[in-house]
C-alpha cells in the first residue's frame, strides 16, 4: 500500500507503507479523503518538527470505509464509512477523571502525535469513529472533524437561536463556526481583512465588517441596537482582534477563544469586570460534537460542499501542500487518500 | 443633622446637612454604621476626582433603621433594621431589559456618583433595602455590603461544595471571597504576600500561600493531586497573579475577575484555549447576593465580626481614613454615622 511521510522542510515522500492489522478493540479503514488542516500546514512549515517523529505519515481529517475490524469489535462491520475522532486519551488522569478527556493531560492526538491517514490505510481503536449516513459522502466526511471543532465552539459558547455572534477571522474555521452559529439559528458576523474572505462570508449570507475600513466597535453597536454582541469568537489570533474582541461584547457576553496565541497578548481585563465578560476556552471536540457536525451536514443545514476547495490525489500530497501556501484564501483542500477505489 | 463631606485631597470636612424628605417609593434611612470602602479611599486619595461631584457626602456600605417611609411604600415601616444595595439602574438599556441592572449601561453608583450615606440621615430608594434579622448588628450589617461582593464573586465563579479555590490576594474582599468559599463548603488557598493577611488568613482556616517564598503552581498541584484549582479568584490586580491564575487553574477550571485591571495586562491565552479555561467576570452584586450574605451572617456560617478592624465617630472620619493609610494590613474600618443613637 502507499503511505505519504512528511519528511521534513516542506517536503513529502510516497512509499510502500505496512497495512497494520487490526488489534483486539481497532479498526482498519481503506482511507478516502483526508482535509489538509491549518496544523498539518505548521508541520510542513517545519514549526511542529519537534512534537512530530520524522519521517512520519501525517493527517487526522479524514473519512474511509472499514476494512477489517480487531478482536472484540461488535460496534463496526466492514463496509461501513465512517469518521474519525482523531484524539487518542489516557483514561486516568484528572481531565480523564472529570470527563474531559478530548483534553486528557496525557492526550496523543493522532495524526500529530502518532500516525495519520494520508495513506491508503489507517487503523485506528474503534472508540475513535463515527459512522456517516448514506446522503453524506466520503469527500464531505473528510470536512466533519474540522466542522465538528466549529460545533464545540459554538457549544462552549452557550450560543443560542435568535442570538447575535461576531467572529474575528474568516479563515476555514472562522467560517465553518459561522456556519454552525447560522445553522443553529443564530445572526452572524464576519469580521475579516481577505476581500476574497469577505465575499466568501458573503455568499455564505453572513452579515460581514472590515475592519481595517470600517469601526468594528461602531458597526457591532448599530447591528445589536446598542448592546454589543452576545458572543464574539475570537478565531485570528491576532493583538487586534484581542482589543476588538472585549470591546463589542455585550454585557454579560460571552467570548469564546478558538485561535492559538502563541505570544501573550494585552488583554482588557477591566472590561471582563465592568461588563462580567466571560472567556470561555475551546480545543478540539468532544463525541456529541462529531454527531452534531455529522447531522448538519446530513440535514442541509450546512453546505459543506462549498468548504472543499480542491481534491488532490495522494501522489500529489507535496503539489496540495505548496498549493495551500501560494493560495492563502481557499477552504479546504482534499487528499484522496486513495483506499477506497 | 451632621453629613460628612469629602472636599478633595485627603480632606473630609463636617457639615450641617440637610434630612431628604422620603418621596414616592423612597425611605429616609437614621444610618447606623458606614464601612471603608477601597472604592472611597480611591476617592479620597482624589483618583475619583472627575466622577465625584466635590463637595460630595460618600459612603455606600452601609446599615441603618427606618425613619420614614415615603408614598407608596408598603414593605418597610420606622423602626426595621435594614442595610441599603447602593445601585440606582435605569430599567430601560440593554442590560436592565436582559436581566442585569446591577450592571446597567447608566448604572449610578450611590455614594460615588449619588450622595451615600457617611451622615446622620440617608434618603435612598425603598427597592434598594434588604431587612437585617434580629440577630445580626447594625455593626455586622455594615459588612453585608462588601460580603454580598463575595458572594456574587463565588456565584459568578460557580464554585461549588467539595471544590478547591484559591484566592491571588488577601486584601478585605479577598479575605471575604475565601470566607464565603469555605461557607459554601470549598476548600480554600489564600496567596497574599503581607505576612499580617496571611496569619488572618491562617486563624480563618485557609490554606495560606506566599508567592515569592514558594512556588505556587507547585504548591497548588500537590494540593489537588496535580489537578490544579477548579477555581481561582484573581483579586490582586497585579501582573503577576495574572500569570499565576492560568498556570494553576485546572483543566476547564474557572477563573473569577474581581480586580481592577486599571492596565492591560498580558494574559496567556493559550492556556485558555489549551485547557478549556473560563474567565468570569464579577462587578458588584445582585439581589440574592445580598441575601446570601446577610444569611452567611445570621445563620454564623461566616465570622464577620472578625473582619471588623476599628469603628470610629463621623467626627473623627478624617482620622479614620488616614488611619487606613498608615495600617494597610486591617480589613474592615467603620465609621458610627450617628443617625442611631
Amino acid at each position: 500500500m502507499k503511505a505519504s511521510q512528511y519528511a521534513g522542510n516542506k517536503k513529502f515522500t510516497i512509499v510502500e507503507g505496512e497495512r497494520v492489522a487490526p488489534g483486539a478493540g481497532e479498526v482498519c479503514l481503506k482511507v478516502g479523503y483526508t482535509g489538509i488542516c491549518g496544523t498539518d500546514m505548521h508541520i510542513y512549515h517545519g514549526v511542529m518538527d519537534k512534537r512530530v517523529s520524522i519521517p512520519q505519515t501525517t493527517g487526522h481529517e479524514v473519512s474511509g470505509v472499514v476494512d477489517e475490524v480487531g478482536e472484540g469489535v461488535t460496534d463496526y462491520k466492514p463496509g461501513e464509512r465512517v469518521v474519525v475522532r482523531p484524539l487518542d486519551y489516557c483514561g486516568e488522569c484528572p481531565a480523564c477523571d472529570a470527563g474531559h478527556s478530548h483534553i486528557c493531560h496525557n492526550l496523543k492526538f493522532m495524526g500529530i502525535d502518532t500516525p495519520g491517514s494520508f495513506q491508503n490505510y489507517w487503523t485506528v481503536k474503534a472508540r475513535t469513529l463515527h459512522r456517516l449516513p448514506e446522503n453524506v459522502s466520503l469527500q464531505q466526511g473528510a470536512l466533519v472533524e474540522p466542522l465538528s471543532v466549529a460545533c464545540h465552539d459554538v457549544a462552549r459558547a452557550r450560543l443560542k437561536t435568535g442570538e447575535k455572534a461576531v467572529v474575528l477571522g474568516g479563515g476555514p474555521i472562522g467560517q465553518l463556526v459561522a456556519a454552525v452559529a447560522k445553522g443553529i439559528g443564530a445572526e452572524v458576523m464576519v469580521s475579516e481583512l481577505n476581500p476574497a474572505r469577505l465575499k466568501f462570508s458573503e455568499e455564505l449570507g453572513f452579515e460581514t465588517v472590515n475592519p481595517k475600513e470600517e469601526d468594528i466597535e461602531e458597526k457591532v453597536k448599530a447591528w445589536t441596537n446598542g448592546k454589543g454582541a452576545d458572543v464574539v469568537f475570537e478565531v485570528s489570533g491576532v493583538q487586534a482582534a484581542v482589543e476588538t474582541m472585549t470591546q463589542i461584547a455585550s454585557v454579560r457576553g460571552r467570548i469564546c477563544m478558538v485561535a492559538i496565541h502563541a505570544e501573550k497578548p494585552l488583554v482588557n481585563l477591566f472590561h471582563f469586570f465592568w461588563k462580567e465578560l466571560e472567556l470561555v476556552g475551546a480545543r478540539v471536540y468532544e463525541a456529541e460534537d462529531f454527531d452534531q457536525a455529522i447531522d448538519m451536514i446530513s440535514s442541509g443545514k450546512i453546505d459543506i460542499d462549498r468548504f472543499i476547495t480542491s481534491v488532490s490525489p495522494l501522489d500529489e500530497i507535496d503539489e496540495a501542500f505548496a498549493n495551500i501556501d501560494a493560495n492563502p484564501e481557499g477552504m479546504k483542500s482534499l487528499i484522496n487518500c486513495g483506499g477506497v477505489q
